[in-house]
């Protein structure tokens, strides 16, 4: 059931993945939502710094869970590594690259202005983070190692994701994939 | 000598770090230019574009020196990029996490949004991927790997430089800078 509450907070995790954290405005939530205006505030008395952070904070759980969910499927880290990236491609593409790296944008904006919201975004990353580790440390691979690969992962995403939505094309992640796939296999073999 | 063209194309690459295209009003680039109000339109009849696709070519360029002037410093490429990486991490800390990633958020902001600024940003993309791959071929990996991995190795600066400003710390980009130096040393002895 998706209550108004719902709405909003989707509203906004898909205007701030399209446009970034500045370039959103109440007024514009409120329409794409389909919600009363005095609603907002209503849910929301932080207003747009609190529904921000709630909204980075859902969407952020969510990718959480499907790293978790799709590197579960795979026998091998390698190949669960590879075949999330590639998902990811073919995402950014089906969106007509408008989507991808739901919290980048936010991220690199509220990096130096914004406390609060620099906290936030930091905490995914680490989720994300450990989800990848906790994947490698799975198939044999050093906890050290683990965390530095994953780190490796999570930089290529965002960064890659960036490049794909700049070229218009899901090229550059698919090369990324086999790059990284080639990276712990090595690490695996070690 | 710094014209007064010139620091108002200063004024604009430093606000685009900072915080990104739309953040970035006019009446702000006039302030911080200390230029005088009419002269913005004077030098760029077509107003705010003109004015950022001029500023991104420009730091797009200096970037492209850089690389390529730190590159041909050092003996081995693997050395020359783990220490072009561990240099950018200790920029990005200098700035106090303000500044790194002079194009990215306009990458995102304007990728859906404005083809000509996008296109813009495609072209000094590639054009840093070319440096680091002329640098890898120069050592003796192949062309194809060389594009790969030199791809490999924008994406995580891209996404390095994310996580450094949104962690406050150089830390993820030093763990970068590692172990970009032992894929590029595994693909030199491949």
């Amino acid at each position: 059931m998706s209550t108004a509450r719902d709405q909003i907070i989707q509203a906004t995790c898909e205007l701030l993945e399209l446009q970034g954290y500045h370039a959103t405005g109440l007024n514009q939530i409120i329409k794409e939502s389909g919600s009363p205006k005095g609603s907002l505030y209503y849910y929301f008395p932080g207003g747009k710094q609190e529904l921000v952070a709630e909204s980075v904070q859902r969407v952020g759980t969510i990718v959480l869970n499907r790293i978790r969910q799709n590197l579960a499927v795979e026998a091998t880290a390698d190949e669960a590594i590879r075949a999330f990236i590639v998902n990811i491609a073919v995402n950014v593409e089906l969106s007509g690259y408008h989507a991808g790296g739901p919290i980048t944008t936010v991220a690199l904006e509220v990096a130096s202005t914004n406390e609060h919201l620099r906290a936030v975004c930091q905490q995914i990353y680490a989720e994300w983070q450990a989800a990848f580790s906790d994947r490698l440390v799975a198939d044999g691979v050093g906890e050290g190692r683990a965390r530095s690969l994953a780190l490796v992962i999570i930089a290529a995403l965002e960064g890659g994701i960036i490049l794909c939505r700049t070229q218009r094309s899901r090229e550059p992640l698919e090369q990324l994939a086999e790059e990284m796939e080639r990276l712990v296999k090595s690490a695996l073999a070690a």
